[in-house]
């Protein structure tokens, strides 16, 4: 007998019809002999709807309160799948956070589980019942117990969460993709369905851009040991059980085994990435400094950074980097408002850029992976204007109109295609 | 400093806008100095909403699951008010019925408040804040602490239930009427407001169909002594305030006192009711028992009964009751199934009558108030077909069709009419 984490994206519990459908996989699960746990979102569009709510109410809510508002769109589906289970003929009950009890830190509206008590889900276990548990919620674990919300996309780490707690043979995420590909098929149709992918492919997958997972619930999958399954909520009734693995399995580089190992697993890309550009900064100790620590104050991930060789004219350089867009106005006003503390000339933007990245465990033991990048852009004339590298990734910045052809034939340079 | 509880019904918090309206208000009561804790209603439209949810998903729904899913339009208006109330500069926090707690019995959909520990939002107040709490609300009082709700209207039960445990001097029930009036103003345009009404009165009115508060709240309140006044929610920010009773206060007998003590208070109809009448009976001992039993069992509330006389032909009587006319089917079924028991001839109903009453403690003094009905019924030549009277009210039953005739003319007949 299996233990089976199961979670439900808003889409698939847009409505009863497709929480009917729900259900019915979940019997499917549940009847094949696993103890199941189901974690559900709220109805797509409910906690848009919700939200809306609150910043009508007051643009300075109050987090505290905008969870209490914000996590009943998660208690209702939990009510209802319950109850499309028990039609269904499945003994089944929900759970809310505050009952299971999943316990967070007081970061309201972007809290943190602290912990999961499984006890009262395995008592229902052993009553005979499915669990049903609301994502994205908990409670503080102080004495007051109050609402939280793991932020947007946090149902994934619930799920993640519970199956840790519960020691999960697997946790099932049904979403509307079917799997991770080698890329994304809208710009290369030849991409391919991953069977496996490790988990720190899928956190630099996911990190940049290749959303199909919240990245925080992978981390903690990595962390916890949780084979996570991606796989598609929308094929039908009679399309092979979870446990057949048609989506893809998230897994520990040691399970992946060496001859899965492939040299270069997938390639992302991110177009909400702004470039920043300081020229003629003094070439000077603590010039540097003097540029990311008013930024580190206001909150701010810098990303990729290069420092030009210094001018001819000597004593200054130019220095560029990125940082997500959307906190592009916010970096701009920290380093005008540091101009004369950083003693640049120019401050230079750029929106029209975009990151691509090659990623995979197997650049670890093979030298060469960034030399091909480098030559195969060069050859179709795409300029790199950043680079940065991790143990399993190399990212380069270039013209955000570049972005599909570079991902094209980075794709078929490193033998990727399908067929 | 007093203790006040405000109740806000659907039609006050349907949006933000009438939110932000609700919020003025607390607001002056709360800077007039007082303790004030808020009881909310969900947003109009929304219990309906999350009801037919569950319909939708079985109509054979689990009860607890039912709760949790329709728990959640509560949850949502609480944690909005308390926003719209800090935009207001008033500080306040929602506490939900698992956090103040609100503790009822485990009949889930139609559970009855057992505790309220109101330490809680004393230790709110203690801190300077407006406590919001959702009504219609509860959690089990057994360990497993399952969110359960009160019944279509319990938001007033809450209200009272939170003032009682309190102490709070008065209970303020926000609705959509200004007050309760003499009659139906819709049917005697001369019928007026009362400034004071007692308990016993009020509960008559409320069970009888002047639908201004929910009935079990009356007896709630009549039981803790709770001063309850019904006033309007829709009057403009410069409309007085509260405590100078615009509305109509309900209290009790004693506080009434005897210089207000009216004959008659109000006049109530209800069209609600079905006839049912089983002819030639057995005139024996244990034929009316063999009546009721099986509608007892089947839960099922006889209101009025009359037995007429003996047939001349001896031996058998009919039999004519009253029953609410979304029981009847019900009725018919439990009577047909029993007939062989009852022995009677013929099964006969009515769904076109009417129940008129009058209502008013100064009757228990007085006698001649059913005289004066009947007399001023026959002569407008409206047949009376059964009648039934408690301690401080008479009812009759009459053709539906005669309804608004026969309140216009008692309204005279007590002397009601305004001006």
């Amino acid at each position: 007998m299996a233990r089976i984490v199961m979670k439900f994206g808003g889409t698939s519990m847009a409505g009863i019809e497709r929480i009917r459908s729900v259900a019915a996989r979940v019997k499917r699960e549940a009847e094949s002999g696993n103890q199941v746990a189901v974690v559900v979102s709220a109805m797509a569009g409910e906690t848009d709807r919700l939200v809306g709510f609150c910043r009508e109410a007051s643009a300075l809510y109050d987090p505290r309160e905008y969870d209490v508002v914000v996590a009943s769109g998660e208690q209702v589906t939990s009510g209802l799948l319950a109850i499309a289970l028990q039609a269904a003929g499945v003994p089944a009950r929900s759970w809310l956070g505050s009952q299971v009890a999943i316990r967070t830190d007081a970061a309201h509206a972007k809290a943190r589980i602290r912990t999961v008590d499984a006890h009262a889900i395995e008592a229902g276990w052993a009553a005979g019942e499915v669990a049903v548990i609301p994502g994205f919620q908990g409670v503080t674990e102080d004495g007051g117990g109050r609402v939280t919300t793991l932020g947007r996309g946090g149902s994934d780490t619930s799920a993640v969460a519970v199956a840790a707690a519960l020691g999960a043979d697997r946790c099932d995420i049904y979403t509307d993709v079917d799997g991770v590909y080698t890329t994304d098929p809208r710009i290369v149709p030849r991409a391919r369905k991953l069977a496996r992918v490790t988990y720190e492919e899928m956190l630099e997958l996911a990190s940049v851009g290749a959303k199909v997972l919240q990245t925080r619930s992978v981390g903690l999958a990595m962390k916890e040991r949780v084979r996570v399954q991606v796989l598609s909520s929308f094929t039908g009734p009679d399309a092979p059980m979870a446990g057949d693995l048609p989506g893809t399995l998230i897994v520990s580089e040691e399970e992946l085994g060496d001859v899965e190992r492939q040299l270069i697993t997938g390639i992302a890309h991110d177009k909400n990435e702004a470039k920043i550009t300081l020229t003629r900064v003094p070439d000077k100790p603590g010039a540097v400094a003097a540029i990311f620590a008013p930024l580190a104050d206001a909150g701010i991930n810098v990303d990729m950074i290069i420092q030009n060789v210094a001018h001819q004219s000597g004593g200054s350089t130019d220095v560029t980097f990125t940082v997500p867009q959307s906190d592009l106005p916010r970096s701009l006003d920290a380093l005008t408002q540091a101009q004369d503390a950083i003693g640049y000339d120019e401050l230079l933007h750029d929106t029209r850029v975009a990151k691509v990245s090659v990623v995979g465990v197997g650049m670890r033991s093979h030298a060469g992976v960034a030399s091909t990048m480098f030559t195969t852009l060069g050859q179709r004339g795409i300029n790199v204007q950043a680079i940065s590298t991790s143990e399993i990734k190399v990212s380069v910045l270039i013209d955000e109109d570049e972005t599909e052809l570079a991902v094209r034939v980075l794709h078929t340079a490193y033998g990727l295609d399908a067929g």
